[in-house]
């Protein structure tokens, strides 16, 4: 199917974002497109925010691809409208709230999300809100995101789009929607490369559902990223290094790179690192969940040939750059629902290499990318389990302290699990890289402590590891002890 | 290609067991067939064992497929030949040589395990030591389980074959070979439900690499299984009503119902369970990796319809009752490689109910299934977290408590995580099922306690609930409480 060239066609129900935010009953489940910040409904969270605020009472269940912007996770929050929030969020209302226990969370997986709410088996989706760039009777064009759009709609009883005139009609030529089916009439999916395409511009949905169209321009509210700091540039140099053996040995990467990175600064700081990174000819190929601001650079220099993500999370600035310049890009960049992106399916098929951050690591491997002191929720799991279990090779990248130096990262025990030990090959901080294949828990704990803690915190980490082995067990511990670090 | 009608073809060079034993260098690493403690090679380790015990200097490293038999995770650890061992175990000779650290053990995922042994990015195989039923030049068909064998293979610089005539010929008939690929020349599996054949009964190979041919006739060790308790069988009924609840509510349900079970007398109980099953005339299937003796009662029945697995797993009765009768099986059963039978694309495509133990829950959600106390391993993690990850549902069944009712198996914090509560969906013990799906925290919580936890220990868990829950966090919790329950 090819692109549209104009924005509404055909007999479309138009109506105000007012109008749109009455058809969402007062305890719905809505779900909404957006990912990575960006592409998610603008007008009508906003309309259902004030309704809020001028007295009805609204108690919303909210279903994303991924993070959204401040109209839901902040003005719906605030307007104390929403109850429950799925599966990932980024901004500090949201944070707060899930934190206070005031909105339930549960933090889900991103690759079988869009599955679950067609199925039913997560949540009964009532209406779908979905921010496209152009709809006719039966199909849609999503935005800067895609997500779980095509789950989202097929699964809501009533679909209400928002066509946002602040995002380029041209977005459609980067996308390429296919759709795996449901079990048991699910087949293999067809794509043999990460810059193919197999679908379609369009989303298609079933035109009985559609109850609204609401015109807007508001603009996304997407991630700002930080410069990066002299340990970000550290980490990616070890990255790196790192990079330039596993080239050599593993036959995987043989021929083809293909990277993903976790979204956030150093997910953008790393992408930064390989612009100068030597490959002896092998092409690099992004296979992930977000486009960074990084990843336009990689491009435009030739550092990469194809990018394939589910999201545009771009800053203002990377925005502005692509918007102005779509057809610069869109032979390279593919976004693809979030169930392709992330599908263990082709993360496997491609051998990719996935490289994510974490809160805290422990000395044995296990990686908490969520929770503060176990207790407090950051943004979520997002897709960094989809890519650490089913990539080639599974790199957990981050600094070996936390408060200027105050909190050692490497600790004898996470607080929280999100990766286990039996899900991550490699960790990297500033100070180097623990390559955790074939090792032992012992042998795992002594290379994290050499390698990647803060040379201020070896001796303590080597004092417990001593400590707990003086007990047998294949995974030396005193649990009391290890979490005394929390004090 | 037709199975074979003769146990050797062709010019091979047949050895005697110590012949072959001298060809596996001292510190090798040693690749073996084996799986579900059946299909191991045994003469070979069996001479290594003794070799050692003669005085040969032996450290070796062994890679299975899974669990294997007395000669190799016995023999050779008593002999003190073996170093290092992956990726499972099962015999209590392991267990204890890897508690007390003589032998170095990694616990792994099955499913992509061949894969890094072929890459050479986990171990370098030396030699493979395969079990088959038949071989000539360039091709052998593997015994009672396929596990990594046509990887270990492609992997090895060497390799020598048992054939097994103790094992039947017949086995051909169950087997199907297929490979996948490594990337980037990997593509889509074409299998399009369990009970399809899409390979070979050989494993094909590199015939310059056949170095030896040893002919045995010892039979498999392999496990023997309990008889349900009273408890096992509660937890089978509570594990039945649940799916009959989610039949009528999942429509990944509604057409055929596919089924994988983990290993051990809690799976093969849980399997019985379904006898009396009433599936409203929809078709059972079994997508697992093993297949256990109960599995051959539901085959006869009819109560399903094929069953696919890495490894015919039966006690000695059960393996007497398919030897004797195998063509009444061979329709019904597929033996497949663990990277096809353990597949994340396949688990996914064929929407999986995925029913697996543990050794300890917490409120949460998070399983523990390897570790004694945090410290001990027990048999290694296997391919549960293949299938909790990619089934369509996630089922964790264990009884509510250990040690005669001394012990919660419900806790408020596990003290290892091998299954996240972003990989659970569903809890059922001998108390009730919690279903956790679209749940918070703190709301997966008060459904595991009330619905799952034994009555004695229900309000001291609450009593840890509300005590966490006086400070803010998603995730209530009070570590060094929580961990005070190990004293």
């Amino acid at each position: 199917m090819t692109a549209p060239s104009e924005r509404l066609a055909g007999d479309l129900p138009i109506v105000d974002a007012e109008a749109a935010a009455e058809i969402v009953p007062d305890d719905a489940t809505v779900a909404v497109s957006g990912f990575g910040s960006v592409g998610n409904p603008k007008a009508v969270p906003s309309a259902l925010a004030r309704a809020a605020e001028s007295g009805r009472d609204l108690s919303l269940s909210i279903v994303s691809g991924g993070s959204t912007g401040e109209q839901i996770d902040t003005q719906l929050i605030e307007a104390d409208a929403m109850a429950r929030r799925y599966p990932f969020q980024g901004r500090s209302t949201s944070r707060k709230a899930i934190n206070d226990r005031r909105v339930a969370f549960q933090d889900t997986h991103i690759a079988r999300l869009g599955e679950s709410v067609e199925l039913g088996t997560f949540v009964d989706a009532d209406v779908a809100i979905i921010e496209a760039v152009a709809v006719e009777p039966g199909r849609l064009v999503p935005s800067t995101s895609i997500g779980h759009t095509p789950s989202y709609i097929a699964a809501a009883d009533e679909v209400i789009v928002e066509v946002n005139e602040s995002q380029p009609i041209e977005l459609a030529e980067v996308h390429d929607v296919f759709r795996p089916g449901l079990p048991p009439h699910r087949g293999p999916i067809p794509l043999s490369a990460p810059g193919e395409r197999i679908g379609d511009p369009w989303v298609e949905f079933d035109d009985s559902k559609l109850r609204g169209v609401v015109l807007t321009d508001d603009p996304d509210t997407p991630y700002s990223f930080r410069e990066p700091t002299e340990t970000d540039q550290r980490i990616a140099d070890n990255f790196a290094s790192f990079m330039a053996q596993e080239m050599e040995r593993n036959p995987a990467l043989s021929e083809t790179i293909r990277l993903q990175f976790g979204v956030g600064s150093m997910g953008n700081a790393l992408m930064g690192a390989l612009s100068s990174f030597e490959t002896g000819g092998r092409p690099l190929e992004y296979y992930g969940e977000v486009i960074q601001d990084g990843m336009l650079d990689l491009l435009e220099d030739g550092t990469f040939r194809d990018a394939s993500a589910t999201s545009l999370a771009l800053s203002e600035d990377g925005q502005a750059r692509l918007f102005e310049n779509i057809e610069r890009y869109d032979d390279e960049i593919v976004l693809r629902p979030a169930d392709i992106s992330n599908r263990a399916e082709l993360i496997d098929r491609f051998g990719v290499v996935a490289v994510n951050s974490g809160v805290e690591i422990d000395i044995y491997g296990n990686v908490n990318s969520t929770h503060v002191n176990g207790t407090r929720m950051l943004n979520g799991i997002g897709g960094s389990g989809d890519f650490n279990r089913n990539g080639v090779v599974s790199v957990t990248a981050l600094p070996s302290t936390a408060a200027g130096g105050d909190i050692s990262r490497v600790r004898p025990a996470v607080t929280h699990v999100d990766h286990t030990e039996h899900d991550i090959s490699v960790i990297v901080t500033e100070h180097g890289v623990a390559d955790l294949r074939g090792l032992s828990p012992v042998e795992r704990a002594q290379e994290i402590i050499t390698e990647c803690a803060h040379p201020d915190y070896r001796d303590r980490l080597n004092d417990y590891l001593d400590h707990a082995s003086e007990e047998a067990g294949h995974t030396p511990h005193d649990l009391d002890v290890a979490y005394s670090w929390l004090d």
